[in-house]
């Protein structure tokens, strides 16, 4: 699948790491959220509040959870959790586009 | 209005320039178009194939369209029309984050 159908998405985008990372919010008729984005070429930290799944429809990461001592390659199909409260390191070997999932 | 209603959105996004303009489109109930995007700031030159307008939803910068001698400043809330197959230089001041309208 791939758009989002019978949904809302928000005009202004939310910007993250001066630019790094650029997504949109898209709101599910039970009034749920999820959000449609990218992460160019970088090495970053997010910092999560609830939980989520991020989701990768194109591109190559690595990504190391908080306390974990390896990064693990992701690509485009596959999809990692992460814990609320929580953070991740991502390396993006070449521009990431993903949707966010909020447990 | 701050949010589009009853659309579909692309999960996959649109990056041009090396991601300093990032949108995804959106498709809306009778099959037209409309993009939601940021532009970083920058200097940037845009080729349209079809007409567009640009309505700025948040930031500031001035546009010279092709053909013109001035610049014109706009900032959120306003918008200004390209014609197609044409093409339109803009500076961006701080991050802008616009709706592009199809013709």
């Amino acid at each position: 699948m791939k758009q989002f159908d019978n949904v809302s998405v928000l005009k202004q985008a939310n910007v993250y790491f001066d630019g790094k990372c650029v997504s949109h919010t898209v709101v599910f008729a039970d009034g749920s959220r999820k959000s449609v984005g990218v992460i160019l070429p970088s090495s970053l930290t997010f910092n999560t509040a609830a939980p989520e799944v991020m989701e990768l429809i194109a591109g190559r990461c690595r990504v190391r959870l908080q306390g974990e001592e390896g990064w693990t390659d992701f690509e485009a199909g596959q999809s990692f959790s992460v814990a609320g409260n929580s953070s991740f390191d991502i390396e993006t070997f070449e521009t990431v586009h993903y949707v966010c999932h909020f447990a």
